[in-house]
């Protein structure tokens, strides 16, 4: 079957990035995708090993600022640089493009195009054929697959959730906050109940939820490179079966979001496209548990997972990884 | 004046564990107290620089099991064991006996004894003089620093804290969560909703606040060794400034709490018996942080401190600590 | 091509451990192989993602204490039990067994099994078709993957090596030097001069070099959980354009060897199966740096490696692993 | 008799760098010296504090860029710009320097000063009384203090050193090789042969061993903050009970220098300013491990140690410290 498919092109604008190098690694290996071209302009000319010395003798592909026709186009730029790199190049209306950046998150207009939001395990059927997809963030990938169940239910009204993430989540610029002498051992928070993914999260919650939710959310820097996790906190009189019942129920068909019964931990995800949850109940309050990593299924994997669906192909293609484990 | 102070002495009962071997390291370069010995029942022939290598030169005692008379007696031994080592044990009613674990901080009385809790930011007049104390948790330190300026205006209602620790909270013991391969690049949660130490906090909090307290703990476990960050949200219409004010006003005097307009880093604090808390606001949520050195104001350094106040010494004796920084 | 291929079955002695699960890992999406059965005295009755929880819902075996016939067996056992465990149990001549311990590295027979060395580099002929190969060990690989191709021109008289190798090298045991409280941020030597892969570094060497080398090899530990990485030291007059030709020249046909000319760092090739090597000179003396993880190439990556090898595949099928990075 | 001790004033130039705030923590509460003024031209006008949070309430002073007049002077500026600073500004005679840079290690002469290379080791003598101190380097304090025993007897020809440092080693600046997602669990050389303390070392080890030596030193970034650990190998006849007799003997009367029959590790020495040693021995090789704090006994620690000596005070005043430990 895989032999007769015809190979689509790959093009990353913005390949320099951490978000765009992970694309590389996964198209590296993925079998119907060949990367036909890296774009960034600030590298141009440089190899992306040389940026990335994992990639030597795996991906020896030369950056360049030339845009060029290809099937899948990935945008991994800053924030609010799509749109302004979308209105100075053109490209085909056929050609599939996934944002990584918000630019298209709240408001999914941008010329003819009407960017889907790319959670699969809410938007799969618009999923599919789609043109043009909004890649969802990192913290509110984890976020939103902690209480979509329950927003499904009218089940939210307060939510206080704290994540803490990785080094990653900062990018590659360096920042007092991203020196290793500063960050190692260390724990501090940001962005405290204004996190840019609290109105991405609610946006889509209020889609379910038939009444308003507060949503608290502390972020905090973490001490490692890859992932995130989050504990979220309701009131709720629902039992813990109950609950599970809800979220087994939800996340049936998903190949990449496992509903555990047992303790979660960040580890146990990183380097792969899964997201695990958990759930636990004390009293009146439920503690919902969401653990991803940040790169994977809270960025590239999920462009990965969003084009599969998007281009007809197998959802987890290209996307059995191991996990790091370790 | 500290040459013509009489020095006094000091046993630690459980000195071969983390807290007992960090007042040794506290009490070697205190000016008024000598070790006078230090017993473990399992390591008892070792020298304590056995077990732990940086105190070689440093203090070459070796463990007994013998127990004597001393001026003031550290009881560093797992919980409940308290109990069981002073039933088993005549202590002379003129010594200083300062609890590390958690048997008398709930209730205090043992024999003729009652002991304080041990939280001189609150407790600092019947601390004074007293001869037994219960040395607060290390959680329990963090989170009321965090809430008491608040409970004493009566400002709780709903808490939502979510808090990390490092790996030394787990004690020397072996466990799969200790184990570096695990832990390492890793966070998880444990006793969601059901710390011990949830107990311990409303019993003080609630001296204070005319009714009751609903406070939802999520502890995580942190891929660093020392130190404990802590978040909590509670919904409240005064305004920053006036949080700030009662804040201030609240810990004027308290050589060891800081209130920072700063962001603040769990690493600040590392290696230093101090307590740093910075207050954010968002529309009508407030988020307190408070950060620790869990073996520090977490433990030793707090029961130095106390001593300190109980032995009518100035406070901050032997506790100007040089911070890790790093 | 591979849709033809007949699925061969594996299985694993010693699932339980660390390079068992991780063949595990590799072997799940391994395109022509399906595990048949994970063998575990110890741990008999569990599955495996209970173990690991990385694995859940993605290998959701019950380890068992049951051996049957397979087409290849992977032992991951301690150190002497192997021979012990294939004494006590009867394994068809035509069942492959790759033995990961070292039982088989310094002396290949068993029975009327000749086990082959399983350094691809240096016995690719040999090991095709081969039923019986003795896994490396994980530092063994790294040095002798950095000194082959000076013995292969006689060019090592004197050697001095310091490598560094992650807890995962411990193994899962509870140690005091596994401890994460001990080890984060610590670095420590072991084994000093004494490691018991230097014989079998030297045997190997010396099948090239044609005559003595004194091998003075200092094994620290490091303060990460994954990888290896070396650097040996000797004297020599060959220039570094020289030197960097007798190594691309040895390892031009080798897929998983990078010999390159930029600064190696370890993280490049963790969770992968390369080894990446450079060469540095000053004066008369060369350094050459080599790094691999130390769990695939090290250990159960090269162990698939192997195993293709043997079975006429493609060297690299199932082990084009998507690395960390970051 | 402390009491009676007239205070001194002290100043430090460069007090933004990582090795100036050290100098603040460990003076703040040194007993005969009062921080009188604290220098930065590219800082000036900001709070230490607000660069180094952790000194926050502990040191609030403003850093200035207006020299002035002082009892002790220390100079913690990027190497070369010592004598840059020394130029353009006028210190009195009698005013004691201290240089923690590299300017006056090689050449101690400048205009009348003439300055003593401040290992304490081996000048004692000369530093009292001194004027004019050059402050060693970090790695060049770790290997002399692990072979300068042997070079007293003149046993060095072939030295073979591999080192490995913590992050502040690099300083504060933002670089590739300081971003915390690069430096996590990664090893990685640097000046690999080429460090210019090699230099350093050698001209101190030449004054003790009467014939040439070839020191190989191949310098690592390790992945934790603080710390230094070296390992040097030497060919030698000795047996380990002769070398632990020297090396005693050369230390016995050094209160910062330990030489250990146990296992070494860095973080036992992490926050103090000792340095501990640790010989191995296997046939005729003999390893000597030797690990310090790079930023207190690499730096500033040893820069008080040699202000102590050269005032006339005990030379572990202020050097007391309470060790990290975990």
């Amino acid at each position: 079957m895989i032999n007769h498919q015809k190979i689509k092109t790959a093009g990353i604008i913005g390949a320099n990035g951490y978000t765009g190098s992970e694309l590389v690694r996964l198209l590296t290996y993925h079998p119907h995708v060949t990367i036909h071209f890296l774009y960034s302009r600030s590298h141009s000319g440089k190899k992306i090993s040389d940026i990335y010395p994992d990639l030597e003798s795996v991906c020896e592909m030369v950056l360049t600022d030339t845009f060029q026709d290809v099937d899948i186009l990935f945008l991994c730029l800053p924030h609010k640089e799509s749109v302004h790199w979308l209105t100075q190049n053109f490209v085909k209306e056929e050609t599939l493009i996934i944002d990584l950046g918000n630019d298209f998150r709240l408001n999914g207009n941008f010329s003819n195009r009407k960017f889907i939001y790319g959670l699969p395990e809410i938007n799969k059927k618009q999923l599919i054929g789609a043109k043009s997809i909004a890649n969802p963030g990192c913290f509110a990938t984890a976020i939103q697959l902690a209480l979509l169940p329950l927003a499904q239910k009218g089940l939210l009204n307060e939510v206080y959730t704290t994540g803490i993430t990785g080094s990653t989540g900062a990018g590659q610029s360096l920042q007092p906050t991203t020196h290793f002498t500063w960050r190692n051992d260390n724990i501090s928070a940001y962005k405290t109940l204004t996190h840019q993914h609290v109105d991405e999260i609610l946006q889509q919650l209020l889609t379910f939820n038939n009444h308003e939710i507060s949503l608290n959310f502390v972020p905090w820097r973490g001490d490692f490179a890859r992932g995130i996790f989050t504990s979220s906190t309701i009131k709720t009189d629902l039992e813990l079966p109950e609950l599970q019942v809800i979220f087994q129920d939800f996340f049936k068909d998903q190949p990449f979001v496992t509903v555990s019964e047992k303790p979660v931990d960040l580890k146990q995800v990183i380097n792969t496209n899964r997201c695990v949850i958990q759930i636990e109940k004390n009293e009146n309050f439920a503690v919902i548990h969401s653990t991803i990593d940040n790169l994977l299924k809270g960025a590239s994997g999920q462009a990965v997972q969003n084009m599969n669906i998007a281009m007809g192909w197998e959802e987890n293609i290209g996307l059995n990884l191991k996990p790091i484990a370790f």
